[in-house]
């Protein structure tokens, strides 16, 4: 057992343990008490500070750590390794695993198809294009992504954003060639913003989509999007383009005389089949295979019914062209009057695409204890998006239905994916003209099942539970996708999102804080019911950074505390200020220090500072602040605070 | 002395402190160590919880607590006072305080007069307009206002804003009623914003400009406008109207031809007087008249060699109407074409002399120790505008170096600014046709030695030696201002400062701390250089709030200080998490603490908490985190979590 021998600094002990050690410190001489020095870290040069700084903001991750200390050789080999993980894993690949991910490559193929050319179609795209986005994205992704269960193509959030937005320039029924244009373009910036992102290490405002109000986003996409589908379901020819709840309802409700049995009986039928194997791939994980072999059955059932009825009045996709994936690189329109809508679009479809696509890759990491790097991810992504905007391809990105369906499946490797574009690749070539009968009702259906899983309600019920204004916020963003449009809902969870960081900074807690008995620890007495009030002294501990942003309100905030101590017939003669919590002070807050200890002086009030963190303490010492403090004002502890304050009287 | 019979939770006592105490804690049975419980604070229903938050973002100074226990006609009174503060100080009016309020209001009548024929030539107005709003506003003010020492009138930044924002649309020369009609609706416009963010208690949104970003700015303007006096200095006749570094100097050079000697002689000379005398009084405080008089002198000396020497070649004023101010209401136009950039116009001069007006209130407030209610002057400033605009009058607001001459001569409380109005009418009613051949020359002199102050050298050095981050953004701003425009520079600087608050959000500090010595307190090892490692333990501080922004990044933090502790041949058993500095965690936080254990369970390390503040235990406690946790996982203090887990080898 090490004894240190540091008697000349041990702070008073803990009262309740030894009565007559307890009252050596209160008859202690109040200003000469022994204590701690608070010490700053070790001075840094400008350069390393600021080189410091940049690296925990950009390189958090230390990505280059696995360099360090290898020779010149290992180094390339380690580097191919990061920038195509298949490197890594190829070399160990085997028949064993093969047959895995063969398997589970086969079943995202049957699910992947039919979602692709329903996808495709809420985007307001030929269904072809759902195909084409199936097959050349996940080759790219399986070379560069780092995940092993991610399952890549087409996503209805995207899909529906992206929809949404370019139908209010161009109508994809009088235009289809400029919509297509469109399109591709938006793809490209889509891409190109997701791997810009990565590579200048901007992943981290990614996560200012928070979950909650991303919650109620995708909640109200996917009611919109359901719907949507009423067209389908409904056999409805003639259909509003708008997206609201109320104009979709109206529609629905007007064109009654268009309601066609035939296909709600199909419609119905086929939507009760599919959530009902969803309900049973929920209850028992080991059936998964139930509801991911549902959508490609019920394409084929209801295309054998919809051929044997041919001449009936139910709505057929009709002829899709066959073959591979045309280049599309000629119509990418970088000119023209709707470049800027391109960009707006990209950017949307890209970022929403991306929080799917990493939000997935990192859930099944940490399923199956492996890292994903987000950054890196990011520009796999990116560049799969940029590659398939030239192979007529549009916005793909990791689906969390399709990859829950690969994980359960028993993929082990990106190679499922690439088993999965074989399958598509099979199709394109071959199987087209299998898909003219089927009908459009079964794309409604198989939409529906796919979206009514983003409907989070007890996600929703959870925040209500856990914090009020996240559940505002995600009612907000849900009501604005509902009831306005999908970018305004968008728009809404993004602001609400960084209103609540900035009321989070600008209103930080104070607590006023008392003794707990026996021990030297103050705490809020709000929480603590034992926690005793050192008399004549007013403990508040700050629990945030005091900024710019809210030094005003802090300083404010103490004189109010000071106030209704004072009212309560309660004289106050030392204020300390518990520092431990907070984090960062800059320059207005340092004017807000010295500002408050020039106003307490005035009245007679001490004003003490305990448990200062190094970088406050650094700065408190760098500035005029220090100096007015003088470290006799800056204490270890708020114990030791409350031990050496010359006004002290009596302890609890 | 009161002990506590609280025995039963005492926490191990201090290590050096008592030699044979210490050894009773290590051999305490690890599981069953005596233990303080974490008390979550008391349940407050939604409502309450909405409410209290609520008060606290709105009403955070209980502006209420003076009505409290008041009969009713009590009420009535303390609410006629509180909106029209004259009521309060009225009463108790006296000669004495008159007295020494005409002086203050005589001298800076002397200082307001020439400054706000110069500042309105700022802004592109007639000089008269500036002489109009130190006429009315100051009224309004008295009556409205609750700082004692605040000067009203025009302000060098609004003006050059406003002056260089309506330039774009319409040019003064051209088009001088529409300019007008702009400036008076833009004016309006600025009052409504400010009475509004009073009204609605959005105060603290002025407080998102940080005096970093403002010392960039400020600086910058004040040397673009000293930049645009080089025009009435040099007497240059065709000037640019491009207010950029660049512009300005090209034009300087190119247009040497029409440089007139005389002018220059009598400008720099008058310059160097102005300069001097306000270094006077810099250095002795005392003889803070000697610069308050200088301007107006200059103006009366100026005028008489002017008139003397009439019919050379210095450009004078010229007539200036006799009167009172015209009432402007039909000039307000809120449609048409301009009505856009009216109220950007608006809002941004409103912030701008909004900041201004709030920080010189406080400033003296705090000077003479009485309260400024930051809202209630918010809403006084913006009555005064939208009123001023009615009454031919432009932007003004609290001036910080008019206000400064006001508190030096001796003001006690409003009655200045009444005393200095009334200075103004006479001056309006009688003394116009005297500034006729007043030299424009003297007006650039007087703007130069006007802003000079607001080029604040020493503020700026003291931000690089104290944060160099606020530095970049001071120096951007100041930058953006001199080379692009006072827009960009303005956008630069606000955006700087978000950006900022949310750079600290996604990547705040984390510290692995180790044990104090002879105590119980664990702080930052790179702080306190004698603090000891726990051997098998990683005790990891949180100095933020755990959002949705950061949470991913906390985590990947943590297992990067986990990996370099591993790699360092320590192996870990159990990570201990310092929540003491964690305000706040919101959903996303809470998952990923459920996460982190997770992963650190497949590890074999067990994570604990310590120490976590009130709403933090609040929410642990109403999610499925807290049972993941279990009550005795979240430990009193790191001390306690230390001496309890399971793994514990060996104390330091």
């Amino acid at each position: 057992m090490v004894v240190n021998n540091t008697k000349a600094n041990t702070p008073p002990p803990p009262a309740a343990a030894m009565g007559t050690e307890h009252h050596r410190a209160i008859n202690m001489p109040a200003m000469g008490v022994e204590r701690h020095k608070v010490s700053a870290p070790e001075r840094r040069t400008t350069c390393q500070a600021l080189r410091q700084r940049l690296a925990e903001v950009f390189f958090p991750d230390d990505p280059l750590h696995r360099f360090k200390n290898q020779p010149p050789a290992k180094k390339l080999v380690l580097a191919l390794q990061y920038f195509f993980p298949i490197f890594d894993w190829g070399s160990q690949y085997s028949l064993r695993l093969l047959r895995s991910d063969a398997v589970a490559g086969l079943t995202i193929a049957s699910l992947a198809i039919p979602q692709g050319i329903s996808y495709a179609k809420l985007a307001n795209l030929p269904p072809i294009i759902g195909l084409y986005s199936s097959f050349v994205p996940p080759l790219i992704y399986a070379l560069l992504g780092s995940s092993r269960d991610l399952a890549v193509g087409p996503v209805s959030i995207a899909s529906l954003v992206m929809g949404s937005m370019l139908r209010e320039a161009v109508a994809p029924e009088q235009q289809p060639i400029v919509y297509l244009q469109l399109a591709f373009t938006a793809t490209f910036f889509a891409g190109l913003f997701q791997a810009s992102l990565g590579f200048l290490r901007l992943g981290f405002m990614v996560d200012f989509l928070s979950k909650a109000t991303l919650t109620g986003f995708m909640g109200g996409a996917a009611v919109i999007v359901s719907l949507q589908q009423l067209k389908g379901l409904l056999g409805i020819v003639h259909f509003t383009t708008h997206m609201g709840f109320v104009d979709v309802m109206a529609s629905v409700v007007k064109r009654h005389a268009e309601w066609e049995w035939q296909t709600i009986v199909m419609g119905v039928a086929f939507l009760a089949v599919l959530l009902g194997t969803r309900q049973i791939s929920a209850r028992n994980p080991r059936l998964f295979w139930v509801s991911a072999a549902a959508p490609l059955s019920s394409v084929i059932i209801s295309t054998v019914i919809s051929y044997l009825c041919r001449g009936h009045a139910i709505s057929i996709i009709g002829d899709l062209p066959r073959g591979v994936n045309p280049p599309s690189m000629n119509m990418l329109a970088f000119s023209g009057p709707f470049v800027a809508l391109s960009i707006k679009t990209g950017i949307m479809t890209g970022i929403l695409s991306l929080t799917e696509g990493i939000a997935v890759g990192r859930t099944f990491a940490s399923i199956n204890n492996y890292a994903v790097d987000g950054n890196k991810e990011m520009m796999a992504i990116g560049v799969m998006n940029m590659a398939g905007s030239c192979a007529s391809c549009y916005v793909t990105t990791g689906s969390f239905s399709r990859s829950a369906v690969n994980y359960s499946a028993g993929c082990k490797t990106a190679v499922s994916n690439i088993v999965m574009a074989a399958a598509v690749l099979v199709t394109l070539l071959f199987l087209m003209p299998l898909f003219h009968y089927t009908p459009n009702v079964i794309l409604s259906a198989i939409i529906i099942t796919a979206v009514v899983g983003l409907i989070d309600v007890r996600g929703a019920a959870r925040l209500w539970k856990v914090d009020k204004l996240d559940f505002l916020a995600c009612l907000a963003a849900f009501l604005g996708v509902l009831l306005v449009s999908v970018q305004v809902g968008l728009a809404l969870a993004v602001g609400i999102s960084l209103f609540k960081v900035l009321l989070q900074v600008t209103r930080p807690n104070t607590v006023v804080m008392g003794r707990i008995p026996g021990t030297q620890s103050f705490r809020n007495m709000a929480q603590y019911k034992d926690a005793v009030k050192v008399p004549s002294f007013l403990v508040v501990g700050v629990e945030s950074a005091i900024y710019f942003a809210n030094s005003t309100y802090l300083v404010e905030r103490i004189m109010r505390y000071l106030r209704e101590e004072e009212e309560g017939g309660q004289g106050v003669k030392c204020v300390v200020l518990d520092m431990g919590a907070v984090a960062a002070i800059d320059t207005s807050g340092l004017d807000a220090l010295a500002e408050l200890k020039r106003v307490l002086d005035k009245r007679g009030v001490e004003l003490v500072l305990a448990n200062p963190v190094a970088s406050v303490t650094e700065r408190m010492y760098s500035s005029v602040v220090g100096d007015a403090f003088g470290s006799d004002r800056i204490f270890f502890s708020v114990a030791e605070a409350v031990a050496a304050a010359p006004h002290k009287t009596t302890m609890p």
